[in-house]
């Protein structure tokens, strides 16, 4: 009588881009492309390792070109970057990205705010990008930010997300992607999400980009393994939040999500261990505690219930 | 087709017992008065006053008795202590306590450490405590520690939790518990733990005492909400973590739970503005931050998915 898993599941880490994009500390090269290798040792087969972004806007990608060039290119290791125009995927062309990924948010305000076009301008864009990308032999993620509500907007309709994916449908991507972009997916949302977009997608790979902001990301998760969902953007040491706010969360840790995935009998191919040492390495370099769980344990049972 | 949640969920404040037991600062009493009244005023119904314990085992509850005398006893509110045994059961009756907690350890190895008894020495001496505090016309909650595994001895068999709690009905206790002392549990073992136990159990309410160590608190709480469960011991900020290791977290946090809860349409009759705020206070006082999401909140949007 209990639920039936999937089997297996592929973490996508996406730590080298969300995880430091907002840090004001600036990782250099090599310590990047230290830590890509410590996550391929750590047995991670699928790596987000930049976006293409104005480096005024976002000086921790400005290096993006060099990684591209300098990164161990493990073969059955996915490598994958975010793209944000059409200036931003030609730089990925140029890089020979193998994997893009490319978003349009769900949310009017937040599309006009991050990328001065109204959802529908952004949708045409999107099209247009992916099918750029595909010409030139990429691999595409299609994904939709803000899917579980945005913090101008609040509560976006399931349609809204439905017509979405039908429009990405169009263009074939080889997966497509909801982004709870500020962590305001609720477990019960997640059941009605994944279920309203399956018969859009069909049996195209949907991945899920989570956030912890609210403390909900692995209840989140738990979900949508129900759910039947098997891929999922995690970002060691749950790096990626808000820089803005002290204690603030940002995507789902790795670390957290790999450990519950392995206790529900769930593989994913990572050696734990390994991982959360090349994480408590990072950790060190970057000087600061990360929000991150499992790494912590080493306490005994307590006195009382 | 999306899942039957339960309509309310009650939620049993333990911040004044489990939050603070192993807290080196020393609450003084006016202080748990303080703290009792806006819990009240947040609509709190039913509150964990504290335990009966040795004074020199757990300085922060030796007040038990004043606590006891002077909290204000609200007619809608339960207010409950924790007993551990004969002598701590006296106490809570002298002190008029309307509702008690007696648990075992389903773990031999932390049930001799705990209590100094195998664990059939003490489901015997639990059942003569059931006995003696309903002859007092006390409400009963027996319950079952490191019901989802044990620091010591890891796994704990499904049938041994059964049984322990086929032992509780033959007393016919108001209510059962199943503890996750350790913080162990996942929420596949969470459904069957729950669907392994209502057999037993029938129409006695359950409810579930759940920690957050491993950050899967309410991932489990929502598979238990799925299996219908409506009573969880949750804790002011998250307080009530091993106090030896750094970031380590308690018990799952009041303030995330109400969030989660209303999120997803399910009533608890608690303010939740009214809690964070009786929870900044506290946190102020405590002068360490509080392992809770979801107060932390004033982040807007970000620049990625």
């Amino acid at each position: 009588m209990t639920t039936l898993l999937p089997s297996r599941v592929t973490i996508h880490e996406v730590v080298l881009r969300d995880g430091i994009q907002n840090e004001a500390k600036l990782v250099p090269l090599d310590v990047k492309l230290a830590l890509a290798q410590r996550l391929i040792e750590s047995g991670i087969k699928r790596i987000e390792v930049s976006s293409f972004v104005n480096p005024r806007l976002v000086p921790q990608m400005a290096d993006a070109e060099e990684l591209w060039r300098r990164i161990p290119r493990e073969a059955d290791v996915i490598f994958s970057a975010l793209v944000l125009g059409k200036k931003s995927l030609w730089r990925a062309i140029r890089c020979g990205v193998p994997h893009v990924g490319i978003f349009v948010s769900a949310s009017e305000t937040h599309s006009r705010k991050n990328s001065n076009r109204s959802v529908a301008e952004a949708v045409v864009e999107a099209l247009h990008l992916i099918e750029m990308a595909k010409s030139h032999d990429m691999k595409v993620r299609a994904g939709v930010m803000n899917a579980f509500g945005c913090a101008y907007e609040g509560a976006v309709p399931l349609e809204k997300i439905a017509r979405l994916m039908g429009r990405f449908m169009m263009m074939d991507p080889d997966e497509v992607c909801l982004a709870d972009t500020s962590g305001m997916a609720n477990p019960l949302q997640m059941q009605k999400v994944v279920q309203a977009v399956r018969p859009t997608v069909k049996s195209t790979p949907l991945s899920l980009h989570l956030h912890n902001t609210r403390g909900l990301g692995l209840a989140n998760l738990w979900e949508a393994l129900r759910q039947g969902v098997t891929i999922f953007d995690t970002s060691m040491g749950g790096l990626g939040g808000c820089p803005f706010i002290p204690g603030a969360k940002g995507n789902i840790a790795t670390e957290d999500t790999v450990h519950l995935l392995h206790e529900v009998g769930i593989e994913t191919g990572i050696d734990l261990a390994r991982l959360i040492g090349a994480s408590r390495t990072f950790e060190n370099f970057m000087g600061k505690e990360f929000p991150v769980m499992i790494s912590r344990l080493q306490c005994g049972t307590e006195f009382e219930p």
